[in-house]
């Protein structure tokens, strides 16, 4: 239906008398989610092409540490090693905590039950994981450990729900490249396997039938569109929305004003697009990650944040994304570190941030902060005299970080998001990606408004509603998780069908 | 397209070789929208169907009080002759503060320009309002007024955005049923102009043509299905989702746990879906209304709401949805309201909350209630030094609602989202409905996720992503006011098409 309407989005089927080419399965899009679902689509004898819109493969995977969030099953190959051991229902409690009515029920279980398959997988392609763990409160690992906490495992009221346990894997090799390891590996595997890559290829349309059935696609490739013919069906992996600025404005407004996009450039939503107008149905489409990453180093944890009337809103001890989602709340976004000087250091990952009070008293500093002093006092009051008993009972932040605030001097630092610098964009904010797109099965299938499959339509990656929801339930290592695991049940699904 | 995928809520135009039924203009609901719609295209001299799913029309609005939310030009006709000036620009200025990056520019544009004439539009249908005003903070007339504040204009920090004036425009008659007023006089004119009204009439699906162009409807009347040419346009007018359990599970899960259902029980999306299954974008999917009807009496504001770690978190003379929205973000929707027996009364709309403390003192109170003690005598203690100079630095409640609470006895009262009765659903939580829909034109007109308008297609109301979309920034009547106004868009659009 609905060329006009689709604005050529999708093209009948019906009208194209010769395809350009004709594979078994196509997938659209290179990055962590294509690579896995080419991988196995291609692994059962499907005849693969993948079209990536960039000059090479990659995808925001490649960007990333490629932290994959991974247990269950008794525990990873790695976890067992380092003598942690976790249960597939340990790992669905904490997902489902994470994400409570955002979360999607059997993709958790799924996704918890095949986790630890997962990991052998990416060992299987050659990526290597040192069998080395750290406990410390950090980000990605500083040094080559390749095991760690990503999210709030350690943190109320996970706490309540869940035993911890690591679940961070990440490749160890060269410190931080954990993305390039990993889709270094991917593609040259997927290459092997005889896949056929093209890049600069710009897929513009879905070819439908009059029943719905997709069966192929348009790609602008040379200068030129091309028609494709897929027998088996497409895959679409092509990233979120971030850098669609038309797609945030409507779909996500406010998050779009205060925080600043991180991923490839090519997250522009076509992949979403598409599938929609396939029939597909976009959801979770407010929601995105951002992350406040304001340690380590992590002994900044022992402070406290305050909003602008000096309130704290948050346990400090949370991970990156829930600090970002409860921060985002705050009136203006605004928000205040207090930290006594023994504990000071400036943040590894966030720059240039301004020292807005120091005082040999927290009046003093509260005062030239312009915090409203009464309040931070007795804030402050309150947590100290916690502290020193060792609770907290308000936030509940774990007792390793509770110490009274209370050897001079203090400083009030602002990470109040008009003060983030972005590294990769002229926004101010923290870094957001989007976590909403087309709902899937757990195989991959697009699903309808109505919940009917699409016959010959796949997705994965951030291109689907997928693992991770919300910013207030991510750890690291749940969208590259998702996108790979679920990349390869696409391409399987996909393979498999007739 | 897409016969399959859709599950039957497109048929294809090329398919039908006889239609049961044919007219210019077929307008689906019957609630304000639709009659709206119905009303303008028989104006225009088109033949009109309206088709309702329920018995009888009148939808949500005839649940409502129909306050519509009016101004601009100089002022409606009942400001003016009130004494009260409104310009469009102030009106426009409220507008845009109310829905920041949320509101739609072009909209709140037209709306405003034609908001004064549309209130003339209501009166020429028969519908009375009283020449009388009231001041007070009220969210219906408890007398006969016709016009009275129904939001954040005398509010920080509207208050710095734009001059406060009164644009709730109630009808008079028989106090709270605005909505049997007004959706009677509509409904008369709309049957007296000519157009054909059909109850029990299920919509349950779009006819559309290859080209995406929308040429009729194939409805369920009398038990068989009847297909029905269009031959102008469809106006889909079918309210919101609040109702339709698995749309909200995906669109709306956080407020789906914790908020209940308002509106009709027709409030089931099925104008959405079928504007979705055409090539239509829903947006805003996430955003509700929701209220926190805790006034009148309206002295109860001289309170101040905590959350459950002691913290006021709003100006509590804000309009209940903007009291909702701040509510709804504090740690398990946990809110109490502090108060001196002095100004103590119960809520008139919200039953059965529970005094979860008293006492002589405040701290005792709180102690009763569970709070922290000494975090809320500081909020208390900071807020009655400031009132007492007639200031609230850190919220800016106006100096009418300030004084200081220092008059024994105290009570706290729970109004916790769990602690809310719904009058009209099993839920409890605060009452909601939903803002987010198709994307569309300000004529009506359905546009593609690409911003392309699918011919033939029009939708207005809570179909929609309208003029409201948040509760953060909503005023009684904004609802109303947009599915009755844009309705007449629509009705004029789809009547004016070849």
């Amino acid at each position: 239906m609905a060329k006009a309407a689709n604005s050529g989005r999708i093209v009948s089927f019906e009208e194209i008398t010769k395809f350009d080419r004709e594979h078994d399965v196509i997938v659209c899009g290179f990055g962590g989610a294509g690579g896995a679902a080419a991988y196995e689509a291609r692994k059962a004898g499907a005849d693969v092409l993948v079209l990536e819109r960039a000059s090479q493969g990659g995808g925001s995977t490649a960007m990333s540490s490629c932290e994959m969030y991974l247990g269950g099953s008794g525990g990873t190959t790695l976890q067992k090693e380092l003598g942690y051991s976790d249960t597939t229902e340990n790992m669905i409690a904490y997902l489902s905590e994470a994400f409570g009515p955002y979360g999607d029920t059997e993709r958790i279980r799924v996704y918890a039950e095949g986790a630890a398959e997962h990991f052998d997988w990416a060992e299987s392609l050659g990526v290597t994981y040192k069998r080395a763990a750290t406990m410390a409160r950090d980000v990605v690992p500083l040094t080559d450990e390749s095991l760690l906490y990503t999210g709030n495992e350690r943190v109320y009221p996970f706490t309540e729900k869940s035993e911890p346990v690591p679940r961070g894997h990440v490749p160890s090799a060269d410190g931080d490249f954990g993305g390039q390891i990993f889709m270094g590996a991917l593609m040259e595997q997927v290459a092997k396997l005889g896949a056929e890559i093209v890049c600069d290829a710009d897929v513009n349309a879905l070819i439908q039938d009059g029943d719905g059935h997709v069966k192929g696609v348009v790609a602008r490739v040379d200068g030129k569109n091309i028609t494709i013919r897929a027998n088996k069906g497409v895959i679409l992996t092509m990233g979120g929305f971030v850098f669609n600025e038309d797609m945030m404005r409507k779909h996500i407004p406010f998050l779009n004003e205060v925080a600043a996009p991180y991923g490839n450039p090519w997250d522009r939503g076509t992949g979403i697009l598409l599938g929609q107008a396939a029939g597909g149905n976009p959801i979770n489409m407010s929601e995105a990650f951002l992350g406040l990453a304001f340690y380590p180093p992590a002994q900044l944890t022992y402070g406290i944040f305050v909003n602008q009337h000096g309130q704290r809103f948050v346990n400090e001890d949370s991970y990156l994304g829930r600090m970002a989602h409860y921060a985002a709340q705050q009136p203006g976004c605004r928000l205040y570190l207090f930290v006594q000087n023994e504990d000071y250091e400036p943040s590894l990952y966030l720059n240039r941030l301004p020292i807005v009070g120091t005082g040999e008293t927290p009046a003093e500093a509260a005062e030239e902060a312009g915090l409203p002093v009464d309040i931070f006092e007795q804030t402050l009051a309150s947590y100290n005299k916690h502290a020193a008993e060792g609770r907290d009972p308000l936030f509940h932040k774990a007792a390793t970080w509770l110490k009274p605030i209370n050897k001079p001097p203090y400083a009030i630092v602002s990470y109040s998001f008009e003060d983030l610098h972005s590294p990769v964009s002229d926004k101010v904010g923290p870094p957001m990606f989007t976590l909403g797109g087309l709902d899937v099965r757990t195989t991959g299938e697009v699903l309808t408004p109505d919940g009917n499959v699409i016959p010959g339509l796949y997705a994965a990656g951030r291109t689907v509603a997928g693992l991770p929801r919300t910013a207030k339930g991510y750890s690291s290592g749940m969208s590259v998780g998702d996108a790979t695991f679920f990349g390869r049940q696409a391409g399987r699904q996909a393979a498999s069908s007739h």
